[in-house]
């Protein structure tokens, strides 16, 4: 196991984030171990499935840059505000696009791309993400991002690490390959880095309840996303 | 027909709002002749449905109530923060606990309405609602409420016009009431008032297509929480 | 000294407001011993500085109500909805229209309230509200309002005890009256108690230091919203 | 003259942005021929005085940053929301450290630009761009940030231009290049021409009473803005 492998397993169990992993992890195991990512991590999982996914997660990520941008308006310091500028400037001009060459790679056409219908799954997730950042503080914000960027990268590293992983011909190879890879890695210990410092300033103890059901409800939405392929759209 | 009902139908295809319903008419159609509504005539709906369509409700009108919050903040003038607050107010201290006693009239129990798990179709909904409501102006915001005010009002009409409608023994006789009666049917007139004019002062003409798709969205998400019953909790 | 002073003037010095306010007491002092509130107090304030700082004080109201109404919107609670929203209802359908009378009785027209140009000092002290409260969270948004609420009938108190005062032929007595009264006293009284539960709950304890300088900045620009009946309009 | 000042030139005079700075010219000319502009030209400004200006600016910069994140979060497409991160990008890694190496060249120490105190003049206006922001949609928020954007460019031009300014040895020489340079200009032609095709899209016709409304009152507070080296702090 390589040294970014283990530092970034050991961040997932430390600080305010362990905690918070441990105190729902019925439903974090059902997030990370979903049947989703089990036929991913096979390559059991339907062709027709993993493209609606891709879709509707496109849609997602647009949502998810909208509230880091609410992160830069509710930044108390120029750092706060750099930090979350940098992430929604790699989300619109990297990831993003990266997203968009992936699906083509998955033979979705540029107009299928322009015109997604939406699935309840999407916009219970992404609508309840936007309207919760607008209610609280940054504190409230970042909580709800976490089980999207840590739960990302635990998947991938559970999937490398599992011996019943179709690791030859698997056609989700590159999506794996994506979510283990070392950069991926790297911006989660960025992440939990700056999620324990932003915790402290704001006091995070003290209101660790409503944390703790907010980040619950990002994770039970993320489950139900895995879901999102299958779903019936607006 | 009395006058009021008369007048009402007669708002209900006139100006903007008469546009908006024909311009989206099959999904309007699904909406207002919904399974739910039909088996809510016929009084054949299981009550288990209509308990769980009640608490869903519940923590819908407590959301409106802050779509209504947001529209008093984006009021420009004293007369719009007093319609909306005046809104605000009748649903916190009216509708709000009535819809509580009406809850316990069916049997559903207070620590029942104090942990309501909630749903797909409420969360998309709602937060949809909320989301929308801070990213655009007073007028985006107007017309994404409008398919659930004058669209009850609408079925209510619809179901005591019917004569396949059991009015005899019918045990949901109270909510068509409710929703058919002179109070709301007022209610529901004042509000496409209302609508008309702040559709004048905000340029609704030069925004059309976006308000429509607003409103259409609005509407098809309306027509999913009618299967809100039937739905699984997060 | 009446009871409800007393209390008053005890609750003024006990938990998270008292300590608000011995924390930034040079400032405090400055505000609530303010030039324009001994001149008041004195009954020499000039006639035409009282009418323009109603007419800010007017448009500050304004301000004040949509701040009130994105507390609805932050709220987490029914009962913390019904308190915000009770509020602004007030503040639109009772202290509004007071004031306004209030207004014409110093002689100032109704299209002079329509037209009212706008100072530095309401801008920055309103517009700095309703930011800061899009920003943080509803205990953020609280903080702010702190000064207003409780610093007006401490004046009011201030007044009333100070053999200083002109109590005979003072033209401001009306204006000294409402904020000295047992009902102004109830509401500040009613606020506090509001404002150390909310405390609690969001932890206001480990978030000390943000809060007192969003406090002090409220005080500050307080002090300078006395000065306002002498201000160069935009 | 250059084509590229030709061009500005033309391009200030047509469209939205032409009719909106001709149907203010009073204050458009007020803000533009300012005492503290003609005093730069001249190179007569106090030293002191500038220096408070440009630490004021910097914060002020910072809460432009805040409003161009909103923008990001009221964007409709992809696009949109690229160009306002793009220049949200630009100015927390580019304009933002320039600024602060210019203040340094001014002999501002570091601690100086980290305790800025405030003053009305900057509460008042970035506070109102703020909170308008929110209040309204997109086309709102970005006719607020117009007259900053090609103010300092039309300055910059009226100085080069002007037979009376001091070119020779001029302390503000860098200033007054940095407004008229190819590559301002060229931000601002971007600007102008982005501002066209919102005014469109989102129906500013219409709407344009409200518009001119709004950037009448950001052209007011940037000329009071102009006067903040000479301002009392908080």
């Amino acid at each position: 196991m390589s040294i970014v492998i283990k530092n970034t397993r050991s961040m997932l169990n430390k600080g305010l984030i362990g905690r918070l992993r441990r105190d729902c992890q019925v439903d974090w195991r059902q997030f990370t171990y979903h049947r989703f990512v089990k036929e991913l991590a096979l390559g059991t999982l339907p062709k027709e499935e993993f493209q609606q996914f891709l879709l509707q997660d496109y849609l997602y990520l647009l949502d998810f840059c909208r509230v880091e941008a609410l992160a830069v308006f509710k930044s108390r310091s120029f750092e706060e505000m750099q930090y979350f500028s940098s992430v929604l400037h790699d989300l619109l001009n990297i990831e993003l696009p990266l997203h968009i060459s992936y699906c083509h790679e998955w033979g979705i056409q540029k107009d299928a791309i322009e015109n997604i219908p939406k699935t309840l799954e999407l916009l219970a997730y992404s609508q309840y993400l936007l309207s919760k950042a607008m209610q609280g503080d940054l504190l409230d914000l970042i909580v709800l991002l976490m089980p999207c960027v840590i739960g990302y990268g635990e998947v991938g590293l559970n999937i490398i690490s599992d011996s019943a992983t179709n690791m030859h011909n698997n056609p989700y190879q590159s999506w794996i390959n994506m979510y283990s890879s070392e950069e991926y890695l790297g911006i989660m210990q960025k992440t939990m880095s700056f999620f324990e410092i932003i915790s402290t300033k704001y006091g995070a103890e003290q209101r660790y309840q409503h944390l703790l059901e907010q980040f619950q409800t990002s994770v039970k939405l993320e489950t139900l996303f895995w879901g999102v392929g299958q779903a019936i759209c607006l």
